[in-house]
């Protein structure tokens, strides 16, 4: 960790400019945060006006400090702060928290160009600028509550396992306000404001060092350079702490707020899903899913696999459990005939032995048939998770016990146990033990299958860097043949066919290749052929083509295109049509896109994205998540498809547009033909645009 | 409403058998609950040991009761409990509540024989029997609570607006305890247990019918009868009472789960999901959206459409209520520049104007920006529904004013309003002002598109009579020719074709119907003719078509098929084949699917589900369900497709399946090559099974 992000986490000493004796006020509220919340360092602040600021040494002005801070907060408006963050700089304060807004997020030029200014000074002096905007940090580890958000006063903090690092302010406090609330605590709330210099990312893989931390949290509205979040996650994964990730902007309504309050660049959002999957994050739909699944994450389980054990003492319970365990891609588990057998012994006979186990209310009359069926439980090897639903209980039952019980089931196993308890009061004993509880049995399967999936994802993450974006330019397209040749230098297979300047040509590339033919016009200046008329399928024999390559060719120079020739290929047979795209995405860099091919690719998308630098393997994951996905395999007696040709092809698509000094900007190769097994594929039309600068 | 349902609701008079003075017995807690939630009728108690149990008076045997009670409760254990039955209903009682378990639920010969002769002595006397295994029924209208549920005791009751009707007891209380925690009224939580006479539906319809009611929960775990049921939502719809259910067993795993625990028959879930939309009730995925919306639904609101304005003090709360919104399907609305000039004089320049909504944290400082802008959005005719967000609030905040200021602003647009607060203690004003409020913004808007969407079914809704189920029996299939021509004789297009007998007459037809043709083997015993090589496409000519026939014959007759004949069908071109077929559901009866045709209709489904009786508008709005329905339109320069033919030929299938007398058992017709409009569509294969007795 660098010098400027340890004095954003633990400083030595702080200076707040814009000091207040009104600790309601933005300069005033971090002072009495840092008096009571036990901040052991050196506090000064600086205010023209005062020599004392709640009890703390005021100074007229940063030079008037009797030493540099490491870090200081800067709450004073407009031009003053960026003076503020000048003079901090030329005194060597390591990192400052600029609170002032009115810069970035506002869009205008001079809100930007003083942006800018801070963090050019700054960085030419080794200092680093949280900010601006900015609500501010805190850490209730050592009491580095560099905040002003209410939120502090109102939810009292308590140090804990989890981190928050969030751009927003409000979202930097929401979690904890929620987590607070189910007694969690919370060591982090970081927002990082316009993130004009260290941005989440950046702040996140700092966090990410903490060794008490067991969960971090992100909130990000923008992701403007990947690389530092990347970094996070490799810091993240490497000592295996789960990361959980809220990327707001996932829908153009939610991008254009994004834009309208920030000004923030829009990601492509199945990119982000794409690199945060890549790097073994979570990402989680909404707030509730964000914190939804924490005290799973903090049991510190190893969850081995997806099958799901649910017991009830209420029937309707289990079959709610199975639909939810079904809808969350849990299997439920098929338990030995010695662990049924064990169970009948206990339970009445009305109850029911096979997994959904329900004990029935036969539970409110004896309270010990949780206890002895655990044991059996525990000991059969078909189970990874567990359910434990108690919808209804009370005075009539021995709810202690039910909670002792399943903590020593817990405890046996090793594997998650969670609980699904409405009754508050039912709930309080299993809290108690350290037992993840739940409302209701959904939520319970669904915070369990998060957990389970992101474990999944942590054990397959390949946190490795992207290959670099590049800027984006004037760009060229080539033509039919020019794209097919690219194609083929990389090693992809295309079709067989001719590129003809003259009919007589054509009738010779037609006996060459052999009937049907395929005959297409070809230009750089005609994306669309079809509807111009420039393909004709079947053509039987050399007349026919012929008398094509002098209708298309009149099309062409008729219509003002350049006329690049008429292409004549082999007719081949196949599966299935496919296709496989690419484009350079502006921050992730090169992205590939594979999918279903054909004519609907944009009314009926059925595609998955590729972030390189991929392999055959990742292609075959991909694949599998296709809609079309059950036709490969080969279904009504079909034999299966050629994948590992396609998964080739695809990762040489991948190896174009990735190779050092490639010019690709995007290509669209639709159809790649798709044969069975051992058939190959072929790519049986392409578009490619090159950047010409 | 019958007088035995009336008993259920407001008995007269109650008579336990089998009381206890226990009162956490089953026998015992009637009693201590009519007594301690104010019943008003007279109460007897039948237990051959006391003449008094809880103060109430008691007698050895109905027999000696001083009258008939209008009620009766069975808290004795198996055989007893058929005898008490027995005589119950030979004594005049109108309803009795069997709570005593071990009969249908059981699956067990004897048990299954219990409850079907409790029925049918109670029915012979004109008696009703709710149960067994019912774990009673509780009314705190009036205080007939004849329940054993502990949850009365652990979560007190208070009468309001909401009736909660439920197979499962625990299910009948759980809902009640989420919404008296959210301090809402609950006048019923009943439950059935075994549906033995009064099912769910039954009781539904009766609870429909009280004025006071708001709202109806129902939880189900299969539907072995739909028409009570369809009562029950007709009853509702005619009077405004909104009915959300909890149908549990949507999966594979949950049907099995419940036939593990009540033994009950699996509906097919998409016929349930098509039933329950067309009565307009709102299908529950889990129990935490079964009363998710409730404080909507209490309030009365008719929301006039979807478009969702979003107001909120953080920026971040604006960006993810835009991507809840969509995912909701909730549009954001686009406000007149009026409404944005008049906040724009009012907010900070680094506010957002554009919906949703950036007050900004400026609202810290002025807490009167909030009801400031509110006025000039409620006059702007664009918004439809309205989420406040205030993530973050305090004692730094006029939190009074925010709370009146929006409950001013719900009364003036008299539209739905609801607000996500996180802080209990912001959102405690604004409940007590009654607006809704929700955690997070995501469930705020979640409940508000649920809300939405339901009136939306509501007012489409059409409660009517199903077309009653046949009976299941023997089945024969018609070979191709036979089927087209039943769908041919309902009106349905069938592609022109001849089935010939003889090579001759395949040519004669070659001749007739004009090159190219399709000629396929046609036999009663063979449902999948492409396998057996029986299908040849676009032959061209007499001998072709003169071979292909030979070759069938030979197929036909070497694998010891029936061989009917070869059909000879003109060659027909169209735009997409899509396909309908039908069955006979043993609940539901007859239901007609629609949907993508062609190979693969199992492997890559998109179909949708018609339920009898219908007209071509619902065949419309079901095609625009489909994934493929971006093509219908035209898509790339396409000219649309002739859906209205599509829909004519469905609903004759509709009228096929549903004729009175009709014998179709099922129907798949694929594919239905569809043209251009005006161009009709055409049926190129059909297999029909008919019953045959």
């Amino acid at each position: 960790m660098t010098p400027p992000l340890r004095a954003c986490l633990a400083p030595g000493s702080i200076v707040v400019i814009g000091a207040s004796e009104n600790p309601d006020k933005i300069g005033g509220r971090p002072l009495a945060y840092l008096a009571k919340f036990g901040y052991r360092g050196r506090v000064y602040a600086v205010n023209p006006k005062r020599s004392e600021t709640q009890g703390f040494p005021t100074f007229p002005s940063i030079d008037a400090l009797p030493e540099a801070p490491e870090a200081a907060i800067v709450a004073v408006p407009g031009a003053a702060a960026v003076d503020a963050v000048t003079q901090l700089a030329a005194a060597g304060v390591k990192a400052c928290v600029v609170m002032s807004s009115g810069f970035g997020e506002t869009a205008s030029p001079e809100g930007i160009a003083g942006e800018v200014r801070m963090r050019e000074v700054a960085r030419a002096a080794g200092m680093r600028v949280v900010g601006p905007n900015s609500q501010g940090l805190a850490n209730f580890g050592n009491g580095a509550v560099l905040s002003f958000s209410s939120m502090f006063i109102e939810v009292p903090p308590m140090d804990g396992p989890v981190g928050v690092v969030s751009q927003s302010g409000a979202m930097s406090v929401v979690p904890y306000c929620m987590l607070r609330r189910r007694g969690i605590g919370v060591r982090y709330a970081h927002a990082t404001g316009n993130d004009c210099d260290i941005t989440v990312g950046e702040l996140a893989g700092a966090v990410a060092e903490d060794p008490d931390l067991k969960l971090l949290l992100l909130y990000l509205e923008s992701i403007p350079d990947p690389a530092p979040l990347a970094d996070a996650a490799r810091i993240a994964h490497a000592r295996g702490l789960p990361i959980v990730a809220l990327k707001s902007g996932r829908t153009p309504a939610g991008q254009q707020a994004a834009r309208s309050h920030t000004g923030a660049l829009a990601n492509e959002d199945r990119v982000v899903d794409a690199f945060l999957e890549r790097n073994g994050i979570w990402r989680a739909r909404d707030l509730r899913e964000l914190v939804a699944a924490t005290e799973l994450y903090l049991k510190g389980w190893k969850p081995a696999g997806r099958r799901l054990v649910a017991i009830s003492n209420s029937g309707a319970v289990c079959v709610m459990a199975a639909d939810a365990a079904t809808r969350a891609g849990m299997p439920i588990a098929t338990l030995a005939p010695g662990t049924r057998a064990e169970m009948a012994a206990i339970l009445p006979s009305f109850a029911t032995t096979t997994n959904p186990i329900d004990i029935t209310a036969a539970l409110m009359t004896n309270s010990g048939l949780f206890g002895a069926i655990l044991p059996a439980i525990a000991r059969d090897p078909a189970a990874d998770a567990f359910v434990i639903g108690i919808p209804v209980a009370g005075a009539a039952y021995d709810v202690e016990a039910f909670a002792r019980d399943t903590a020593d089931f817990a405890q046996a196993t090793g594997k998650p146990v969670v609980a699904a308890i409405t009754q508050d009061e039912v709930a309080a004993p299993f809290r108690e033990r350290g037992l993840p509880v739940f409302q209701t049995e959904a939520e319970a399967v669904s915070a369990l299958a998060q957990f389970t999936a992101h474990h999944e994802r942590i054990d397959a993450a390949k946190p490795t860097a992207l290959v670099a974006a590049r800027a984006a330019g004037p760009q060229r397209m080539l033509n039919e043949a020019g794209s097919l040749a690219r194609l083929a230098s990389a090693g992809v297979p295309v079709v067989p066919h001719r590129l003809c300047r003259t009919a007589d040509e054509a009738a010779a590339a037609f006996a060459a290749i052999g009937g049907p033919v395929v005959v297409k016009g070809c230009s750089a200046d005609v994306a669309h052929k079809s509807e111009l008329g420039l393909v004709r399928l079947g053509l039987m024999d050399t007349d026919a083509t012929r008398a094509a390559f002098i209708a298309m060719e009149k099309t062409l120079r008729d219509g003002g295109f350049a006329f690049d020739g008429v292409l004549v290929a082999a007719m081949v047979r196949g599966r299935r049509e496919l296709m496989v795209g690419a484009h350079v995405d502006p921050v992730f860099g090169p992205v590939v896109v594979i999918g279903d091919g054909g004519k609907y690719v944009e009314a009926l998308p059925d595609s998955q994205l590729l972030l390189p630098p991929f392999d055959a393997a990742d292609v075959h994951r991909a694949l599998s998540r296709l809609r079309v996905a059950p036709l490969f395999t080969g279904v009504r007696g079909e034999p299966p498809m050629d994948l590992d040709a396609f998964a080739q092809a695809v990762t040489a698509v991948g190896a174009l547009v990735t190779a050092p000094g490639s010019r690709i900007a995007s290509l669209d190769v639709n159809p790649v033909l798709i044969g069975s097994a051992g058939d190959g594929c072929v790519a049986l039309d392409a578009v490619v645009f090159e950047t010409t600068d």
